[in-house]
């Protein structure tokens, strides 16, 4: 079977889990807050994955990280904490994290504005900033739309927002960027999300980096873990795990980058000119590729992939109950089009030969969905 | 090492996280919405582990499960989903996730009524009872006290709340007393939380019991996981592990609780009774037992004993920055007693041996360090 779904999420490194299996062990399983030298041990062992972490996204400083169970969690936290009052100002082209956080808080009174997109999934920059004024509590950009791989420029966008209302917080949700295109944090930006399962590291843990001073609540109350930020016993094993992953790709952040944008290249070229649209800019980022069938149903040709051996997305694996894809829509799609959609992701681990292999057999079943079709 | 603080978490059941191990290698690590096969075979294994886990806890049927990433968060979930109006009720013997979700509601502007304790930590059943009325939203009571062991029984004060208010759903902190002592779910108790780390579970993982149709709203937003009630990628390794730890631990109980027993009588039985005064009663759970070394520092004791080879905690973990713990208090120890208490807490995996080595190493710690302070 050939994996072309990364997007939706990736294999745990393997060395990572291994390196970090000792934290489910007898040598090292304790609970961070215990006060005996093991449970201290643990503690520190936590705190070193948190220095690596900000090391690898804000080698600058300035910056401190929560950990979260998952990037969803460390989006509703960053978003409730901040955006209470006056108005929320994102895109239509939010994760679900970002955009069903929003629409639970219109319900709760807090106006939203929705800036629109460009064709390829970004932000119209200028439809954004037109939203944004004094009353604008909190500013949320995906910064690589997981369904497209466009690619927001947060850093500018940030700067824009604060010139606009220097009080109003940005979030940004980072979790297709992390590792895996060049980035660091900027001054202006609060919040940023980034999710271990995207990167090779394990699910159970995120990350909610912010900006030192930068508002931010607790959003699960109990025993004050994570500087009262996040309370919960620390997912040592997780969050190790998670550090090693990090660490790994980070390191082979470039040559990953020039390998996986080969792969895209590959596909979109490879890929059969009569029946498929690429839709993905060739801006974006090169781990995600959107591709339509224009008149198939993806979800059919999903099917025969897999009875294939690809496994590739209709989408976004956390929409996929729905027939559309609410982002498709807002690039521009029409029904007919997004009805066709496929993700293919791209990871590290990824192999030319897999890629090589998978362009031939998206064509024919394709072709054979087309003429059945007909 | 002898590790006497299993309250605090318990090494994970290796056979279980070996077990589970392929939920984060190439044959089994997708994400369970995907639509492929594999994606559904992911989705398949955690349907399972949800059956399995109720067949366990609520055997008669008439409850869900949703999984959550720590009991934390299922305590935070249940009790804004229920107690956003009227009066919240809960007790003095909570844990932190409780009791600190209270406060911030209390902040929130929602009247909370705080039941006292009697002396063994056990919430006073008339006083609480009292504190209900019509305009009682929720009630919250711990199952079994973390600190003392207490056991509420939550099933008789469960079904006097719905007799003053059939309106007034009830929930119930059951970390501590899942898979530990014979308890299955009743009809009158609406949400009840367990953790896997409490059982030999890896953190990450934790679930809350939902009797069928009672008030629950999402808590973390997103991709409508867990049936729209828990956005975030199912963490299928973290959720597998904890069926069979949780299987496991069931399927044994029964030994287990009279090993354990044997263990709390031996050391209730061995304790200098010079300097240990027995906090917990002979009805608490025996996985957990509070003693106070009445004038001396538990802290100082607890440091001693890892030196000597014995982990122990004071109070919860969860709230070890605090001198005094405020359950403590509230079963009427002045600060003295509070000062020097010691939670000695067993697990499954405590042996016999590790139980005749660590009396004697406590009581001579305890006698050098009465000793140093006279």
């Amino acid at each position: 079977m050939i994996y072309l779904d990364n997007a939706a999420t990736t294999v745990p490194d393997a060395g990572a889990v291994n390196a970090a299996l000792q934290y489910l062990q007898p040598q090292g399983f304790y609970n961070p807050s215990a006060l005996y030298r093991a449970g201290f041990a643990a503690h520190k062992a936590v705190e070193e994955a948190r220095k690596t972490l900000l090391s690898l996204l804000a080698p600058r400083g300035g910056y401190e990280l929560v950990f979260t169970g998952s990037g969803s969690e460390a989006d509703n936290q960053a978003i409730f904490s901040c955006a209470h009052r006056g108005n929320f100002v994102t895109t239509a082209g939010e994760h679900a994290a970002v955009y069903n956080t929003a629409k639970e808080l219109e319900k709760r009174g807090v106006e939203v504005r929705f800036a629109p997109l460009l064709p390829d999934g970004r932000v119209d920059a200028a439809a954004l900033l037109s939203l944004v004024d004094k009353e604008t509590s909190c500013v949320s950009v995906i910064h690589v739309n997981n369904e497209t791989g466009a690619v927001n420029d947060i850093a500018a966008l940030s700067a824009a927002v604060k010139k606009i209302n220097p009080s109003a917080a940005f979030h940004s949700d980072g979790v297709q960027a992390f590792g895996k295109i060049f980035f660091t944090l900027g001054q202006d930006i609060d919040l940023y999300t980034v999710s271990a399962h995207k990167i090779g590291g394990v699910r159970g843990v995120a990350g909610l980096f912010r900006k030192k001073g930068a508002r931010l609540s607790p959003y699960i109350f109990g025993g004050g873990q994570e500087n009262g930020l996040r309370s919960g016993t620390e997912n040592t094993f997780a969050i190790k795990q998670f550090e090693l992953a990090a660490q790994k790709k980070f390191s082979s952040l470039k040559e990953d980058l020039l390998r996986v944008r080969s792969f895209n290249a590959a596909v979109r070229q490879g890929l059969d000119k009569n029946i498929f649209r690429i839709l993905s800019s060739e801006e974006a980022s090169p781990y995600i590729l959107s591709v339509s069938a224009d008149g198939l149903r993806g979800e059919v040709l999903l099917h025969m992939l897999d009875d294939a051996g690809v496994m590739v997305g209709t989408g976004s694996a956390c929409s996929s109950k729905n027939r559309y894809s609410r982002v498709m829509l807002a690039c521009g799609l029409n029904e007919r089009a997004a009805d066709g959609v496929l993700r293919i992701s791209f990871a590290a681990t990824t192999t030319e030969e897999e890629v090589s292999r998978a362009i031939p057999i998206i064509n024919s079943c394709a072709a054979a969905l087309a003429e059945r079709t007909k």
